[in-house]
């Protein structure tokens, strides 16, 4: 009998071209695909709750998947961690109703993006935050994420090549937290995002907080609906999904 | 005219074969001394606090060269950083007087471990921590570090193959700090330390924390200075050498 299984994975997405499955480069969906059919013998096809592009990094991305299997959701667990390198880890693994789609279901999608504000960028941990010389502002910056919560046409902020039917998207919740001196977290949650839509509304934070825009000109950018307005695009190392709910 | 330059380097030693100067492998020391000839057009030798074996960190190591130059402090940062791997920073670059020995004069070196102690291992930050999966014992850990403390002949916490004089060090403080949750924090601060001495150390505690030995034991396993009584190595990747002082 065909079972659906739930995956909470932890990645580091250093090492691979983003989440989705290619042919020739290593990814996250196809890593676990291989070792999900060294484990069943089957072909297993991977539903992630969405794709993160290549070098960001999750810590609660979640993915299902069918299988006609005796396993236990607590063997899956074992045998996926033995067999994928250390930069993947399965978190938890539960059978779930047959119609559960990590995709589909998904309510809502909470990413952090990890900024380091200091003058000499850090040896440790430089491949968890993005080095941000300049020092920041962030009571502007805080104003400046005042304006994106809500619902907004976010297509200023869109990355090209990503299809979908809107540009609309609700921002629940955003805050920015100061954390050991240097670190600054950005904290978003939304109902769906764009392709390159956290970094991109990063890239335009930090110019609000180093003085090159004032948080007022964000409802200007955002009304545009022109990817030209909005600043450049954040590094993907800095960015983590944190968190999908269902 | 000769000057002293003191550098504060942090590092990530995952990518290298330790401090020390080898003429195949990568190192920390020759790769700061290649950098340093670049900039100098000379060949400088720089002198470590003490070295780091391979897969060590450091967020605070002291090393010092001479080297007549008109280079500013202020330029070697810059230069030197511009011109390292992003796994080696220059925190900081004091001109000293001429006798200042970055070995000799070090009186007190504090290094910090770090465990990850939870049934499922990390993804992110993996490099910086040791996994331990069994529950440990955080009070048993505790009241054997207590018998660590003091002036004590550690030969039985000793790696082979480092010259010294003496095995007898002055551990002038240790603590174990619980942090967010599955990180385990031990930090050791000595007069000097013997090869492997944190690591060995480390590895007991473990066995301690595990239950596999008693708090209690610990007396007599520095007491027969052999270091078969002492428990295994723990692995380099989450030690970090954090502040040497003059």
């Amino acid at each position: 009998m065909e079972r659906n299984f739930k995956l909470t994975i932890e990645y580091d997405g250093s090492a691979f071209h983003g989440w989705q499955r290619q042919s020739s480069d290593p990814t996250i969906q196809g890593t676990i695909e291989a070792a999900l059919g060294k484990m069943t013998r089957s072909s297993i096809s991977l539903i992630g709750s969405g794709r993160t592009d290549a070098g960001v990094h999750a810590t609660g991305q979640i993915a299902n998947f069918h299988c006609d299997t005796a396993l236990t959701p607590q063997t899956f667990i074992k045998g996926l961690n033995s067999l994928l390198p250390d930069d993947i880890v399965i978190k938890a693994c539960l059978e779930v109703g047959d119609s559960f789609h990590a995709r589909y279901d998904a309510k809502s999608k909470t990413y952090v993006y990890r900024i380091c504000n200091a003058s000499l960028p850090s040896a440790i941990g430089r491949q968890y935050s993005w080095h941000v010389r300049k020092k920041l502002d962030t009571e502007m910056m805080k104003a400046a994420i005042d304006y994106f919560v809500g619902t907004h046409d976010f297509k200023s902020f869109e990355g090209a090549g990503s299809p979908r039917s809107t540009t609309i998207r609700k921002i629940m919740a955003a805050t920015l937290e100061a954390k050991d001196g240097a670190t600054l977290l950005f904290t978003v949650k939304a109902d769906g995002f764009l392709r390159f839509m956290v970094r991109n509304i990063v890239g335009t934070l930090v110019d609000v907080g180093g003085g090159r825009i004032s948080p007022d000109d964000v409802p200007a950018i955002l009304a545009a609906r022109d990817r030209n307005l909005a600043s450049a695009t954040a590094p993907p190392h800095g960015l983590f999904l944190m968190k999908v709910e269902y």
